[in-house]
């Protein structure tokens, strides 16, 4: 008896009505009493017969309880006399306010620069004109579904067991056949590796390719996803002017950059394609300094005035250059689909980087990726998404200049997902996006793109992912913006 | 008629029945012609109508193949005076031996340590008994591919966009609820971070929490994968030793880790689960260290006697823990879906990091996982395959004793998808291991996963992933291994 009288009963609650079951309950509260010390150690626990008498339950319910808080050592046995306390060690009495540690979350100094790039978020309700966001209702979800639950249903090896680090070799074939064709990449399978987005492909190539310190050149103004990437490996950057008339490619590069960081197809985000002297250039100059070319291929299937231009990887022939590419803008952008064309000799290092990294994209996908590109949907959705934004670019143009030629121009372009409007008169682009925002209209500002040189004002407008009725309203939205802003 | 005689027609070669387009075909053979020299620099093209008539072919093939080099910059027009060959720059002359290039590829020393660290993969044939594989044919595909369709077949724009990048609300709602009463993990759902795996997880932990130089306490013997995942951020390990009694957590730490990582609920590779007063003690540590446990939680769900452990971060009062759980394990392994149950202050950059380093995954997998768990089928696949496997440890270590007894011993244990057996004789584990891939067998060595203290010689068994008859098979295999080792 003397046990139950110690044993302060009134402490515990149980809830015959409650979802969690009576010995997670008992367990729960005996364990928070102990580590709280309202148990002290080396007292001994009721008899469950006892302690079951005492609260009305089933014996049963107390010694699955007691079985639990043995298992983890809040209690143990002594033989022949019971369940006693552990003894625990104290909690540590410091104390911090929890605005001290909002403040400082101790994070290492690589994740305090990785934890304050800016993010490329879309805000529900607020789709027009976010930059390089494809029209997803025109993606044949059905064919997709289809494709994806034929491979979904039986338990493939190759699909849902650990294989191929570096991509499943049916999509590596299917890609590198794809850019041989279309984009004038020259590869074999095993050089496509394949990641979870461009993004972990900038990412995964400055950690390889760049140590701490090391300088990366960097288009100016160019795009940010790459630039945080390659800062958060420790990176340093030395600018790449691009101006309305295209690159200026200096004689020597006195920085002596590791890396180059290029969107030759279709310049981020002025929409221009690096003409072939400047790429010759540029591979020359990688040449002479050892260094690495990361080309961007992020728009280059849409060009709607003549043939889409070859990547700069086909002309490449010293292995100098690792071309990254995605299906976010020809397919959809949660498909988390990316790859690299890296050169023959890392291949085997990017495919173990892959692996400590985990950036491989699930299997499953793949493989109705494969099927996807082999069975020719993606060729098809392709040509009639080219014909589709060519249209609305011409539309999306005409109606700008007609609606808001007042405050900006816009100027058609060959390439690209998005144009670049300039202001007529003096006009702060971020202030406006802003202002805009609160319209509930989505248009970027250009001159955050500029890191060195001067910035140009304007604003980045998407015109691909809207249909003429969402366009007409985003338009009517920006010029009561404008009006606003008189 | 002059420049057709200095024109070199007879380099021209076009196939009409080739797979390429003819204007593919001259546009590839006049841009390698230009490139190599062969034209040269200020010479003028033929007319198209009269290089048409040439070869034969019509002149807006001629045309088109124009357009495209002019486009790209390979040739020029002169107003008045028709199409003429750039001026390009010359390619460097330097040369390197391909011999060369390949023993030197040039990575940067964090990617050397990258590329050099081992992988887990699993040879296609030899699969008995690689740890860590579930049996993926008790998987319940077709329910998955039905929510899957459900969800492939309609453009959401939840599901499709670029929204949530640290995870699908629902998906981080629902393994918020699932810890909560299954692994005692208290957190909201935007403390929940979806990466791709645990694998993504480990290697982003340790990017956010570690520098260059920043000492890591490790287990001895511990997991591989997070191991270079923390060698690869820069870091530098301290053991924690762990024998078959458990873990020894010093009083002091003198080299002032800034990050533990552990595996409390099943040791790898011993499979023990730590006291309740080692868990104290370790939080007491980070506490006064300021430091962060990363608790790897892989195996928790598989615990065969008494209730599930509850994990450390449920006994973390200051925020010093970070949970990291997979369902590659308890689902199928190329799901690739992990999370990290970050303490609230590190969300947003944890946020900010998913998305520079590109490790979300599709929102389409996540949406369904997210209704495969709320639907209930998680738990009850969970609830399927933990009695399986219980059966299937019984049935493997009696069958493996009375198989391989005189040259190991085995016992079962409480936790995990693989055990680990002693050898009866000084042998070399990493030797037998090749012997048995030579026999077809996957079985891992256990004294690699000793980095500080002398290894054990063993070797770990996953018994999770094979029936009956391939276990029988495997076993065979094995005793022809040792047999052969006399």
């Amino acid at each position: 008896m003397r046990q139950r009288i110690q044993f302060p009963l009134d402490l515990l609650t149980l809830d015959s009505e409650a979802n969690t079951s009576l010995h997670r309950q008992l367990y729960n509260e005996l364990s928070s009493l102990i580590l709280h010390g309202k148990l002290k150690a080396n007292t001994r626990l009721p008899s469950s017969r006892s302690l079951a008498d005492e609260l009305s339950i089933s014996r049963n319910t107390v010694i699955a309880a007691y079985d639990a808080l043995l298992a983890e050592g809040y209690v143990e046995c002594r033989s022949g006399s019971g369940t006693w306390i552990s003894q625990l060690p104290e909690p540590t009495k410091k104390q911090k306010s929890p605005e001290d540690e909002l403040h400082h979350p101790q994070l290492s100094r690589r994740g305090n620069v990785i934890a304050h790039q800016p993010k490329d978020q879309i805000v529900p309700g607020q789709i027009a004109f976010h930059p390089g966001f494809p029209d997803i209702r025109e993606f044949p979800f059905s064919t997709w579904a289809r494709i994806l639950k034929r491979h979904a249903r039986y338990p493939h090896e190759d699909i849902f067991g650990y294989h191929s680090l570096a991509g499943h070799p049916r999509l590596q074939s299917a890609i590198s056949n794809y850019l041989g064709v279309s984009r004038g990449v020259e590869c074999t399978p095993s050089q496509v590796i394949i990641v979870t987005g461009a993004q972990a492909a900038f990412d995964l190539c400055a950690r390889l390719l760049l140590d701490e310190g090391d300088t990366f050149c960097y288009e100016d103004p160019g795009y940010s996803g790459a630039f945080s990437a390659m800062l958060a490996a420790g990176g340093v950057a030395t600018p790449l002017f691009v101006n309305r008339d295209g690159w200026s490619i200096p004689e020597s590069f006195p920085s002596n950059p590791k890396l180059f960081f290029v969107t030759p197809s279709c310049q981020w985000p002025m929409g221009l394609a690096m003409r072939l002297e400047n790429r010759l250039e540029l591979l020359n100059a990688a040449e002479n300094l050892n260094a690495w070319i990361i080309e961007d291929d992020y728009d280059g299937e849409y060009r709607y005035r003549g043939k889409p231009i070859p990547a700069m990887q086909g002309l490449d022939k010293s292995g100098k250059v690792l071309y990254v590419g995605t299906f976010g803008k020809t397919m959809f952008p949660s498909l988390r689909i990316g790859f690299i064309v890296v050169p023959a000799r890392l291949s085997q290092a990017f495919d173990a980087a892959v692996s400590i990294t985990g950036k491989h994209p699930p299997l499953l996908l793949q493989a109705t990726l494969a099927d996807f590109i082999e069975e020719g949907y993606f060729a098809k959705h392709l040509a009639k998404m080219r014909r589709l934004y060519s249209e609305r670019q011409v539309d999306f143009v005409a109606e700008c200049n007609a609606c808001l030629g007042e405050w900006l121009s816009v100027e058609e372009i060959d390439t690209g997902m998005q144009v670049v409007a300039r202001f007529k008169t003096q006009m702060s682009d971020v202030d406006f996006c802003k202002r805009a925002a609160a319209h509930m209209v989505d248009v970027g500002p250009l001159s955050p793109h500029y890191r060195h040189s001067p910035p140009e004002q304007g604003i980045i407008m998407g015109y691909t992912g809207v249909g003429a009725k969402e366009r007409q309203k985003g338009l009517e939205r920006l010029k009561a913006a404008f009006q606003e802003s008189r």
